[in-house]
């Protein structure tokens, strides 16, 4: 082989290894990478394809207050990114990078074919609750919906207005201060980890 | 080069184009080719990951029948299979591979600060709906829940089952035999694609 063949060879050879290696640390990466949470200065950017994401849990009508309101019920249904939902099941808590998101949906009763209880019809709230070492205290909530609907971004709740989730989710919050004792799938694998507090629990009924 | 390197040189060459080949594809094809349903012989085999599918819905209590009992209400969570609601978000149908499922839940009010309302717990059972060319109709539904809690696998529900849910699903499912109307993510898509069935749609509440 001529000096010249050899170097092209090389080139050639050093050329596809890069391709194939950078294909294929794309389509591995891809799902872990772009699912963290992305900032635009101090607000947190909406995930556009949250509802790609894990579902962990819904609840209709859920309160914390003894004295709800008697309005119509919402459902509420919590995401999480993959990436941190892989690392949940490994360690039992959630990394650097977790954005849970709380979708409130109004529900209906009596539609199509549908003679009672409840199923989901459109959005009506949204929040955000993510951990990123960018962030003071390492967690913040982020209301995601305004007067006209859906935000592209938002700023971290100012303390005045997050201190009552801040306080309630430090106290009840079953892991890390999120309410695992609500997302049944968890439940055991936090447990089998050491990491549930279990004086937060569900009563078992 | 010695004939020997040569060959060497060529052998190790061809196998790293392999092996980044190989990657490339498993990590591009993952997400895309292991979600379609898996048979043992006539046997659905229940996807134990669909919990990482993407959720569709979530209902309480809902009842098609006038005359529903006052039992405990449950909670009916519908997932389907990432690769076919990729092609529903693009055609607003399903394509061949398509898995639907549903889960039941059982619901609890009062357990740890939750004061009111419904939030889910334990798996009660599970049941798919599933488009696959080998089926004969090309749709079939499967329990897959028995007695003793889940199952591996299961046969397509037999036509004296099945009648009740076919009959219902082809009369009232707003696209291709399914209860699009209850998917607010997909209504608007399948209406924009002209599948939605509209006189299956809720009424507006």
């Amino acid at each position: 082989m001529l000096a010249v063949e050899k170097h092209m060879f090389k080139s050639l050879f050093g050329g596809l290894v890069l391709v194939f290696a950078l294909a294929a640390a794309q389509a591995t990466s891809g799902q872990v990478a772009d699912d963290r949470p992305q900032f635009d200065g101090s607000k947190l950017v909406r995930p556009v394809n949250y509802r790609e994401w894990v579902f962990l849990g819904a609840g209709l009508g859920m309160t914390y207050s003894e004295n709800a309101g008697s309005g119509p019920q919402s459902f509420t249904n919590v995401f999480v990114n993959p990436s941190a939902h892989r690392a949940f099941l490994k360690n039992g808590t959630w990394p650097d990078g977790t954005t849970l998101i709380l979708e409130i949906r109004a529900s209906a009763s009596e539609g199509s074919i549908n003679k009672g209880g409840h199923y989901q019809t459109k959005v009506v709230g949204m929040e955000a609750h993510v951990k990123d070492a960018r962030l003071p205290g390492g967690w913040a909530f982020f209301n995601l919906a305004g007067p006209g609907g859906l935000v592209a971004g938002a700023e971290p709740l100012a303390p005045a207005q997050a201190s009552r989730c801040v306080e309630c989710h430090q106290e009840h919050g079953a892991v890390d201060t999120t309410f695992v004792q609500f997302y049944p799938t968890l439940i055991d694998v936090a447990r089998r980890a050491g990491t549930f507090t279990d004086d937060a629990a569900p009563a078992r009924r």
